[in-house]
């Protein structure tokens, strides 16, 4: 007889995330898992995100916070499919919150589905939700040194999206010197530079993701 | 026989933090925790603040970052007293990590010590240091939801200082809004709006902060 032990939290939170990732896989689902600080601009980037894609690819948001629905609130009264975790103290999403949200899904009817992971740059990026792909949102006023300050997530994402270039005129943020720190940190990141306010770079931004979306149902 | 069961992590951090708390009123140091996002500013806060104090009241930094010494070397070069904490992964400090840091201060040289937490506005909440006061900071980009999605720091911290006030012609801060979510949450809170970039509102930080060692010692 086999006797199986499940050896700690993140060895179950792994078993989930697969489950999670052959169950998108199934739909043609592509999941991307976005982090970033609090307040560094997820929820307008997405709002930006559907009224780009609106018509062409059918989108929902996967809204985790430690408590409050406003992003949700925000995201329907705009027209995005979208559900709420709570995660009630948690700093983190896991793969099971994902595996119940996804059950309370249209899944037949979605060809991505974004998680806004909890406003946080460090717990996030231990717990793999079954995403397909990983971005990391950074704000020009948090300032160019937050890869050095929170090494790990910047160094495993795929793309790296730098919000609010329209404050750059106001704030001390060099954008070569912040890409080239991320850049030496993961050579292969993909580098998008955008303002959530004024919709600037948000085409190269979607183009990439419909592109991701063809790589991933090919 | 009465046998003793520390019984989980945060039981051993309070006694810890009750050993630094005694510690500290033995040597009559008042600590502060400053929490906050990653990049709202804390470390030019306190530069500020040991521009505002010096020659009156002799203050160090202990400086919590998931990794590198960025905010030691730049507190150091400024003439601050200031050690450093890499918690390599870790999204808090706890209360050991703090004993380990007093006993490489000068003690018997210093009126308060500044305990700059890792960037992130969940977990540090949960891990008592053995401080006298909390402070949180938050700045005007992050946006004016932030009470809401992150309520407990919000409502147990002793002030709150609203940083990057020079910013709010080009951002959507309402600081009424702001305060009214925050004293209503914690009505006994300490509000104070500061700009570290020009220094406006670090006068009236510092008389509290000066004001407050003077209770504490009474």
């Amino acid at each position: 007889m086999e006797i199986k032990v499940l050896k700690n939290i993140l060895d179950v939170n792994d078993q989930i995330a697969e489950q999670n990732r052959k169950l998108l896989k199934e739909k043609r689902i592509m999941m991307i898992n976005v982090w970033a600080s609090p307040g560094a601009g997820k929820t307008t980037l997405l709002l930006r995100t559907a009224e780009a894609l609106k018509g062409k690819t059918r989108m929902a948001v996967i809204e985790g916070d430690v408590a409050s629905s406003i992003d949700t609130v925000t995201l329907v009264e705009a027209g995005v499919t979208a559900i709420q975790i709570n995660t009630e103290g948690g700093c983190h999403l896991d793969a099971g919150m994902i595996s119940a949200a996804l059950q309370n899904l249209p899944l037949e009817e979605l060809d991505i589905i974004f998680v806004e992971n909890v406003g946080n740059l460090i717990c996030p990026g231990s717990f793999d939700l079954g995403e397909y792909k990983r971005i990391i949102v950074a704000s020009t006023p948090e300032g160019e040194d937050k890869p050095h300050k929170y090494p790990l997530m910047f160094t495993i994402a795929d793309a790296c999206i730098v919000n609010k270039i329209d404050l750059i005129p106001y704030v001390n943020f060099n954008i070569e010197n912040f890409t080239r720190t991320v850049t030496g940190m993961n050579p292969d990141i993909e580098m998008f530079k955008i303002s959530g306010v004024n919709g600037e770079g948000i085409g190269e931004w979607t183009e990439w993701v419909t592109r991701e979306l063809g790589e991933y149902r090919k």
